[in-house]
């Protein structure tokens, strides 16, 4: 038996004074509605399979394990709406041989639009292989977010799709465009939640505005507005004067001006602002203890958190945490043990998240890189404290916010009454390296370029290559004043190299031989093999086993670098170093086969004129990506352990090995 | 007698369901009123005196033309709402005793803050020698937005301000940071008509949002929303299926479905769309003729505009010119003879903008390089072509977006069934050295290095050094497939070098010797003096015929260069060229003194492990800049005709001068 019907908003806003438009009440006959609901499940079907599935596609057997994919990828919340709006969409083209197109704008909802393209036809036309049969379908369904399979956004193999939606915010302007000079082309478009929040989006509904919307828009924003409007100076002073007794003071304050002491309480105490570090606890005691260099396995991001729990816990009208909906995603979760989400509006049942949310919290969400920055630089520049997380790929949305930033402190440090701010801390993490289910929009670790390019005396670059190395960065950053820092980590479990005390001297330092993973000691190596970033730095060492097992009489020496800056001279850079003390590290006759985080080509820009720069070779990613597992990418790019040791495909031959790390020295 | 007052509009919006705020009358005596009148008047005495007056700041002589400044900066249309807010809210704070802060955000509005602290004495009190007097008043008049003054923003160097408002769309975000944990803080803001078009202002309204509050957003915007609501899936279907009948599209086709006639004529002719390659007419006939290299001075952009005109009036459905609202200022208004800006919106007397509004316009415009850059996706994604132009700096806004634009051509290479696109085409012009009035925050031509991060299959970056080139170029661009094409072009009067036929052949090498400004034909050249850059090329020829002239035995080959891809080798981007040919034009062993328009690291990084590499000294903008004059900022930057004869300080000797260029080739 059928549930009663729930109430069904369908209406316009009469109450706005927009015409209300009448609609007909049950436009579909029983028949109709039968074929229809049976499509839309056919539809869910093919989602539920694109993302569950990879054996088994019509459930002719009892479904087991080995029926499933490992991990489950792709967005089911996104599916339903926009298949639902697709399908019926569908009706009206055949209905009045529409010509229409759809744009996809929720994230990882691409099983919506690949089900339909699917059930129409036109996925088997292109790929045969995906063919409207049993064998078929289990390809399809099994090539979704797989690993040399497809993305779970509607990428470029997807038919009909102009519009990808792996980065948020574009889908109304790029439906806009797809019409302009298509005066018989609709492009029906969908818009997430989360796009809605980006400044992208928010500003791409603004085609033209008249006083009545303009009203209409402030209060939808939230805010009541006044409109002080004439050129008569009298009676405009009048009325600005009036306006503005409109914020009833009198409610906020009492008779002699002062705040009422229910609000005064919230505010700090004294001129507390500046003089309350929020690093006043030892950042050591959160150490990633007993550390196996090379075998611990351990969560180097999570760990830090109950770091950053504790300064928030410290620091409660001082210090927040900003990111745009990412806090939970990039294993910081922790922080919500001292200070909630922060939320302001309406409670329902469902948004309790966890537990997670308060007025009065510590952590500012919203899906706008923007909004959040924004929020942190005027938070700093008033004089308190924060950190911004976020994805690595999506940051470069506010390069441009970034840039002002570091121009504005620049300026400052020449006015002589300006008071020092704290730095804008940035931690990066879901870098470059791990975004296997996510494919190639979200690969991009090009923003160190953009900070690199501003004045030296302002940006600051950290890639801790593990956990302790990460505490020892955050803790010196967030106490630091007028920088930019920038700090590039993992966020996946993640091996340990360094104990506590080592990392810490491995910071100050900010590069140095590891001499645990070297074997030249007290000689000239044959080869320097040397790292900056987490995931290179793993990749790196297991090169270097694998050298040093093949080939015991190679000697091989191992550095790391967790200051990028290190790497430029030191009349460059206040953190650079000397020719001297590079050549000491890095030697200026051996080669050095230099593994990296980022774009390849940064390195040989620091590195400019360094001793023996011809002999650096330099691995990054070098922009080849899409939904490959982490060794794959890295195989692509050419960062991986094996392409380090290629000289072993033509047999183990150390000759060939020191040919191979050899070719450009004086001695080869 | 005064003119009888008009209608003030001073209300809260009641028709919303917002509760009505009564206004009390009027707040003022007459007394007040004449007092507030004053000092809103004399406030605008100080922003006119700040906008014209270099001398006789209390018009105590008659005025005459030494009087004014040279070159009027800064917007009085930003000021008098500031500065009325500011002086009607310190009503507020003093009877009151508030906390306040002022955050400006309207472009260029710095004179009402300014006028605003002066006349409260703060701006004296930290700059003594602005002082309350008419000396005082003199040099406060004198340095505003003037060569080594303040600029027209509120700067770092401005009382009171953490905002500098250079680049727009941070200001509501910037003021909810500084309130957050200031319970007694009010900061105060201004949004300016432009801002309030930017994507990271637009979403930096949205705090909070409940049911009603989105109807009157999304009536605000300019839409009618329709809400389809429930879980019951048959009511749904129904309502659905309603929902979307009421398009009416009856009224938009006929009776079998086709679109009525009186629309379908708007449409592209037949399969149209790619077939119409827009550079249908030969660009040379826009020549600049009889040019005299290094001596006529000709507008390259506006020169340009009129091929771009022409384009525009023969693809009247198939291209169309974008741009966040600086067409004109970028010298490309002649595009408006052909068609006219896009205005949807209601029109008034005076938004007829020169006449050059019309629906069916051919130029968008919106102060939003998202929803530009969105608009021209979508369009040229479905099959169109187009050209976006914007200010160099601000093209950051949109590192990202651009960057997956990259991702999706690249990823649509690999896709067999994917027509070919127009390439997306960026003109990038107001470049970092021609920002003497902005100032700061407009100097940054760092785009380039995220574009060359993308993959060399789909980038290409072109830097024409006069107006010949920029037209041999432009076309070259608009009839290319699956690039994203940059093209950095100075719009003021420039220099001409080469005629047509020279330009052309020039640009089509991409890089080349200038015989005609170098002396070393047929002969090895003590010095190289390479250049890539429309400014760059001008002040090393100055440096060239400084050096010819000074030391007539000096060998010197001047080289330009147009297509930055060209610099990289062969192997790594299909532009490149080899090691041979390279050697050709740069040698091996000579001094290479490189000229570049933006940050000089990028030429290393192109030219790394290059013949001759460690001679290649580069010159660039890095990141010093201010309210300078051209000259100025090329000396701090050292890109200046001068540095680049530095010797010279040391007297005009040929021995010094060798030494200079000589000091790393092997015949030193």
């Amino acid at each position: 038996m059928a549930p009663p019907p729930e109430e069904v908003a369908v209406e316009s806003i009469s109450s706005y004074g927009v015409a209300r438009s009448t609609v007909a009440g049950e436009p579909l006959n029983a028949e109709d509605l039968r074929k229809i609901d049976a499509y839309f499940r056919a539809s869910m079907y093919l989602c539920l399979g694109m993302l569950y599935l990879r054996e088994n596609p019509l459930l002719k057997q009892p479904l087991t394990k080995e029926h499933l994919k490992a991990r489950l990828l792709g967005h089911w919340g996104s599916d339903a709406g926009q298949a639902f709006t697709w399908m019926h969409f569908n009706r009206l083209i055949k209905k009045y041989e529409l010509d229409a197109l759809f744009i996809s704008g929720p994230g990882h909802g691409a099983p919506a639009i690949l089900s339909q393209s699917y059930m129409e036809g036109v996925y088997s036309e292109v790929y045969p292989d995906k063919s409207e049969d049993e064998d078929g379908m289990k390809r399809f369904f099994k090539q979704f977010s797989f690993p040399g399979g497809i993305g779970s956004h509607a990428t470029p193999e997807t038919p009909g799709s102009i519009h990808e939606g792996g980065e948020l915010g574009y889908s109304i302007s790029h439906a806009f465009g797809s019409v302009f000079d298509h005066p018989n082309l609709i492009s029906l478009t969908m818009v997430g939640d989360g796009e809605a929040e980006t400044g992208p989006l928010a500003t791409s509904w603004h085609t033209r505005i008249s006083h009545t919307e303009l009203e209409a828009l402030f209060i939808g924003y939230g805010w009541t507005p006044y409109f002080v409007e004439g050129s008569d100076m009298p009676s405009m002073h009048q009325a600005m004067a009036a306006t503005l007794e409109n914020y009833r003071p009198e409610e906020l304050f009492d008779k002699q001006g002062k705040l009422i002491p229910e609000l005064k309480e919230l505010a700090p105490v004294g001129n507390a602002r500046m003089s309350a570090n929020p690093v006043g606890n030892d950042f050591r005691k959160y150490a990633l203890a007993d550390i196996v260099p090379g075998v611990s396995n351990l969560p180097s991001m999570s760990n830090m958190a109950g770091f950053l729990r504790d300064i928030v816990a410290k620091n409660m009208t001082n210090f927040r945490v900003f990111g745009p909906d990412e806090t939970e995603s990039n294993k910081l979760g922790k922080v919500y043990e001292a200070g909630k989400k922060v939320w302001m509006g309406e409670y329902f049942e469902e948004d309790t998240d966890g537990g997670n949310l308060a007025m009065e919290g510590r952590v500012m969400e919203m899906l706008s890189e923007h909004t959040c920055e924004g929020w942190m630089e005027g938070y700093i520049l008033s004089g308190r404290h924060g950190i911004l997380n976020s994805y690595e790929p999506f940051i470069h949305v506010i390069d441009s916010m970034v840039n002002q930033h570091c121009k504005w402190i620049e300026k400052c440090l020449e006015v002589p009454w300006r008071v020092q701010t704290a730095s804008l801390n940035i931690l990066l993490t879901a870098t470059v390296w791990r975004q296997d289910h996510n494919g190639f929009t979200h690969q991009d670790p090009g923003f160190l370029d953009v900070v690199a390019n501003k004045s030296p005396e302002v940006v600051r670059i950290y890639l801790p290559p593990d956990g302790n190395c990460l505490l020892s960065v955050t803790a010196h950053c967030l106490s630091s004043v007028n920088y930019v820092n920038v700090i590039v980590a993992d966020k996946q479990d993640h091996l340990q190299f360094l104990g506590m005390d080592e990392a810490i001297e491995h910071c100050t330092k900010g590069l140095g031989i590891w001499n645990w993973a070297s074997n030249d000691q007290g000689e000239d190596p044959d080869v320097v093999m040397a790292t900056c970033g987490d995931v290179p730095t793993h990749e790196s060492l297991a090169a270097t086993a694998l050298l040093r097992e093949l080939v015991p009489s190679l000697k091989v020496r191992f550095v790391n670098v967790v200051d990028l800056f290190k790497l430029i001279d030191h009349e460059d850079h206040p953190h650079g170093i000397t020719d001297r003390e590079w050549t000491a590290i890095f030697t200026d006759n051996r080669p050095v086969i230099f593994n990296f985080h980022s774009y390849p080509w940064l390195i040989h820009r620091l590195t400019y004129k360094r001793p023996g720069q011809k002999n650096i070779h330099v691995r990054g990613y070098k922009e080849k990506g899409n939904i490959d597992t982490p060794l794959e990418l890295a195989i692509r790019n050419q960062t991986d352990r094996f392409t380090k040791i290629e000289a072993f495909e033509n047999g183990i031959d150390p000759e060939n090995i020191r040919k191979w790390v050899w070719p450009y020295s004086k001695t080869a």
